[in-house]
Order: C-alpha cells, then sequence, then structure tokens
C-alpha cells in the first residue's frame, strides 16, 4: 500500500530527478536543455524549500519512492480572481514511475497541492499540463487559462 | 503624434487605474473585486517598481496618456526553456483608451516589453490575452500556452 510524506532536504535529488523525467517524456525537450535545467533546478529548489516557498509530497510503496509533486508560492499581482492577494499557487513536478499509474496516485497528489494553496489562503492555483495529465486536472475543476507565451529559440 | 516614455512614480495611480480599466471592460469582474484590487495592486506595482521588477510605458498625445503598458519579472523555476533561468517576463496593464485604438498603440508597447524581456536574458515570455486582444499578440508571435486555472469561489 503506497504512503506518502512531505518532502525534506535528502529529497532534492528525488525532486530533480522526477523534473527531469516528466520533461523527458513529454518529449520536446532536448537532452542537453534537460542537463543544464537539472543543474540549476536542484540548488533553486532547496533554496525555495528551506524558503518555505515550495513544499513537495513523495509516494513510498515498499519503502521505493514510486511518485513525487510540488507546490510553489508563485508571485503575483492583485488580480480580480484573489483582489486582496499578491500570490498564486503553482503546482509542478507531477510524476508517477510508469509501474504505479492508473492507480490514482497523480490525482491524489494534486489534492494535497491544492489543499496547500486554500491553507495559504491564495485562491487561484494554476499549473501547465500535458495532454495526457489534463483529465486528472479537469476531474478536479481546473480549467484551461488564457495565457500566451512567446519563446525564443 | 503620440510619443511613449517610460513610467515612474508619478505614475502609479495613472497605472492602476488603466488596469482597472481593463478588468472592467473584459466584464467577469465585479465592481466590489475591481475595487479591491485597486486598493491592493496600488502599493504594490509601487513596491515592484522601485525594487526594479516592474516597468511600465505610458503613451502621450498632447500631453494627456492614452495608454499604458507594463512588464514584471515573474519568478519562475529552470526549465526546458530556459534552463538556467530563473526568472520569466510577464506582460500585464496593457491599456489603450478607445479613442485612440486601432493605429497601433498596443503593439508598439508589446514591442517595448518583449524587449525589455530581453534585455534581462529572460528567454520566456508570457501574458494572458482576453480574445479581443489576442490578435496583436499572435501577430508577434505569441502562442497558446498549456495552462489550466483552479479558481476558488
Amino acid at each position: 500500500m503506497p504512503t506518502t510524506r512531505v518532502a525534506n532536504a535528502d529529497d532534492i535529488a528525488l525532486i530533480t530527478e522526477h523534473r527531469h523525467s516528466m520533461f523527458a517524456e513529454i518529449g520536446w525537450s532536448t537532452a542537453d536543455a534537460l542537463t543544464t535545467m537539472s543543474e540549476h533546478f536542484r540548488p533553486w529548489v532547496e533554496r525555495m524549500m528551506a524558503a518555505g516557498k515550495y513544499v513537495g509530497w513523495v509516494v513510498e510503496d515498499d519503502g521505493q519512492p514510486v511518485a513525487s509533486a510540488g507546490f510553489f508560492e508563485l508571485e503575483w499581482p492583485p488580480h480580480p480572481f484573489d483582489p486582496a492577494g499578491e500570490a498564486r499557487g503553482y503546482l509542478l513536478n507531477f510524476w508517477v514511475e510508469p509501474s504505479h499509474r492508473r492507480r490514482g496516485l497523480a490525482k491524489g497528489l494534486v489534492k494535497l497541492a491544492v489543499a496547500e494553496s486554500r491553507r495559504r489562503g491564495l485562491r487561484v492555483t494554476t499549473l501547465h499540463a500535458s495532454e495526457a495529465g489534463r483529465p486528472v486536472y479537469e476531474s478536479l475543476g481546473f480549467r484551461r487559462g488564457g495565457e500566451m507565451m512567446l519563446i525564443e529559440t
């Protein structure tokens, strides 16, 4: 029976590996970009966790990590959706090992991360979903946003 | 002939009014939410401008402000699109007075804001567009992102 715990500083390498695996599976990143990202993400997440802005969860089965996910408190201007707020919840790094998919682990992790937004009084929670991940988020009330993006190449 | 200048601390009230007008025109906000937002946005943008994280531009015609726009440096985890970066450019508060529309003022402001992203070495620039605003951004290379959003009601 898988159990879930809050991540701590000893999980920084695992969280970084899971982020790397997630983007590798989506398939639009080069190997070089993923290597550089992981080098920079690792100290970033360590710093943000220490500052209380990043919260992670790890699911273990028989003592082995099989899934993880993260929450980041994202600075945001006061907006009609949260007119007195200065932050949004941002969900990231959702990863479930292929051997443990289709058991509801991702959905359980999304619920924990949304609860973290609520605990902090944040009225807006956002994320970026792959096509494969979208149905899980929709089932929990997430809807497409109006974001547009320009990427330098 | 309209001229454009960088916004300064004396423009905080104008920037706040333009943000208010923008959301009022989109139409999905309540009057109460807009009032509360403006009360909180004003000190927020003053603080962020002083910190160098917010940059604004004001377009004047015959000495009167007729349009404005803003750039915010948004904290972001290292990501494959910008693997060594810790921030994205975020464009906000684009407003052109109805009397001065369809003259390319918005497009000129978007170009200035994208140039600010480049000046800071940020490889990703995002924004949230209304349906009316989308064609301007598309003409400059912006594409729909995969964002999803959960809003507490």
